[in-house]
C-alpha cells in the first residue's frame, strides 16, 4: 500500500449453502469456512495490488451447517486492490463487477455467491450498523410437505407440529430478556437480549416457518428456541414453559437445540446515512456488556 | 394372489430432486432410476403377501437430471399387498400410509418422497387419464438472481437475458403444430402436440421462469423450447425464428437443448369423475397416432 492510499469500504451481500461448510468464521487447521474462502477469492484476484491482507467483517456469523440469503460484509480495500478484482484501470466506478468476478472464481462448487458489491456509504460497519438480523427456521413435519428439491434448507420432523401449540409457546418471548436458558455460555457475555419478533405459520406449501428477529443473538439462540418449540409442538413441553425458562439462570435439559440445516439468515437491516455511524458507536459500546452480538 | 382377489388401483403423488437419478423409467444395468427404487421398496414392504410384482405407470416419464414435485403414478396391488404396506390387518381405509411407509423407507437418501396415497377413483390411469402437465424452467441469469439453496433446480447462465425478447418469441408458440424441430425423433411417433401455453416471467427473486403446459410432450420438447429461448433471450436467434422453426421438418443446429437440472415438472391435471375413464379412452386412441405423449 503506497502510503498516501486510503482504503475504500466495499459492501458485500451474500448467499451460501451452509451445507459444506464449518460455519462462516475462518479457522485454523484447514476447515472450509465461508469467510476462509471468501477471503481467499479476494487475495487472490487482487493479485499484487497493494493494500491490506483483505480481511472480512461480518453481520452474522452463522455456525456450520446454517444457510444465508441475506448475508452482508464488508472489507477494506485499496483503489489498486479494486481496480484489480474488476480488471479495470480505474476500478471504483465498476465496483460492482467483484460481485460477478468472485462468484464466477467460486462457480465451481456453487455454494456461495456475493449477489451484490458496492462502496459502502460513510459510517458503514457490516456487524455494527446493523439494527436487526432475521433468520427463518423451516420444518417439514408431514410427508405432504417434504420437497426433495428444499431438503438441504428444511428440517423433515417425523411427527406432526401443532401450530397453536407453538404460537402460543412464542407469544411471550418477545422483547427484553434474559436468554440464558437458550443461549450456549459464552466467557464474560451478558445473556440479555431484546427478541424484536418470533412468529410461526404454515407456508402455502405445508412448511412450518418461524420467523425470528433481534437486535443481535446470543450464540445457539434461534436454534435453542426452535428445539424448545419442537418439544411444544409434540407436547413433551407444556406451552408456557417456554416463557418460564426466561427466568432461569442457564440451560436446562428440557429440550435440544435444533439441527443446522433447517436455518437460514434471510436479512439484516441497516439504517440511513448518520445513522448508520450511531447505531455502530451504540453497539460497540454495548459489545463491552452483552459480548458478541450477531449469532445465530 | 387368490385367484378372487381384485386388485386396488393406488394413486401416488410422488416428488424427487432429480440430480441422482437417471431419469424415471426403470433400466436394466443398475442404473439408478426414480421407478426403480420405488418399485424395489414397494415389493420390499409388500413382501410375501399374494399380489402381482409392483410395477409403476406414471404420468410423465421425466428425463436424467430432471426433478418433479408433481408427479403422479399408479401401482395395481391386492389387498393383501395393501394390509402388508400399511401393516395393518385390513389395510384399505389406511391406504394413506403408503407414503409414510415408502417415504421412510426412502428417507436415507431423501431424494425421492411420496407426499400421498389414496385409492385410485374409477376409471384413473396415471398416465392416460391426465388432460395436461405443466412444466417449469428457472434461469438465474444475475448474480444477483443466483441462490446457492436452488442451484440444484436453477440454470446458472452467463449472460443477462431479455424477458421481452423471450415473451416475444413464446408468443406464437401456443396452439397445435407440429413441433419436429423441437422433438428428439422417436421412430414412428408423430411430433403434432397442442402446447397449451408457454409463458415468461421474472419471480420476486429475479429468477426467470418459463411455465409450459401441454396436454402431452414429445420427448425433449420442453428443454428444446428452453434452448430455443435461451438463443433468443441472448441474441443469437431472432424472436421469430422460434415459429418460424415450427414450419420445420426436423431439428437444427441454430440452439442447443437447455440443461436438465432447470426442469421440474411441477404438475399433472386429471377431470373429474367419468370423465377419468373417457379421456383414457381418447389418449389410447391417440397414442396410436402420435406415440407416448407424456416426455417433457
Amino acid at each position: 500500500m503506497s502510503a498516501d492510499e486510503r482504503l475504500l469500504r466495499v459492501r458485500l451481500d451474500l448467499a451460501y449453502d451452509g451445507t459444506a461448510f464449518a460455519g462462516w468464521a475462518r479457522q485454523a487447521g484447514g476447515l472450509r469456512t465461508v469467510q476462509g474462502v471468501l477471503e481467499a477469492a479476494l487475495a487472490v484476484a487482487a493479485g499484487r495490488a497493494p493494500g491490506p491482507v483483505p480481511r472480512l467483517v461480518v453481520a452474522g456469523r452463522t455456525d456450520a451447517g446454517v444457510h444465508a440469503t441475506g448475508q452482508v460484509a464488508h472489507v477494506d480495500l485499496t483503489e489498486s486492490q479494486v481496480a484489480a478484482l474488476v480488471r479495470r484501470n480505474h476500478g471504483v466506478e465498476d465496483v460492482g463487477r467483484i460481485a460477478e468476478r468472485l462468484t464466477g472464481m467460486l462457480a465451481a462448487e456453487g455454494d456461495v455467491v456475493v449477489r451484490d458489491a458496492a462502496i459502502a456509504p460513510d459510517g458503514f460497519d457490516a456487524r455494527f450498523s446493523a439494527v436487526h438480523r432475521r433468520y427463518r427456521y423451516r420444518i417439514a413435519d408431514t410427508v405432504a410437505a417434504r420437497d426433495p428439491l428444499q431438503r438441504i434448507r428444511t428440517l423433515w420432523h417425523p411427527r406432526a407440529l401443532e401450530l397453536e401449540l407453538l404460537k402460543a409457546a412464542a407469544e411471550p418471548m418477545a422483547g427484553l430478556h434474559d436468554f440464558a436458558a437458550y443461549c450456549r455460555p459464552r466467557a464474560g457475555a451478558t445473556t440479555i437480549r431484546t427478541l424484536q419478533s418470533f412468529s410461526w405459520e404454515r407456508d402455502a406449501a405445508g412448511v412450518l416457518v418461524a420467523d425470528v428477529r433481534a437486535d443481535a443473538f446470543c450464540h445457539g439462540m434461534v436454534r435453542s428456541l426452535v428445539g424448545a418449540s419442537l418439544a411444544v409442538g409434540t407436547a413433551r413441553l407444556p406451552p408456557e414453559r417456554m416463557g418460564q425458562l426466561l427466568a432461569a439462570d442457564g440451560r436446562t435439559g428440557e429440550f435440544a437445540t435444533a439441527p443446522a440445516h433447517g436455518l437460514t439468515l434471510v436479512e439484516v437491516a441497516y439504517p440511513q446515512g448518520a445513522e448508520l455511524a450511531a447505531q455502530a458507536e451504540r453497539a460497540r459500546a454495548r459489545r463491552v456488556s452483552v459480548g458478541r452480538p450477531s449469532m445465530g
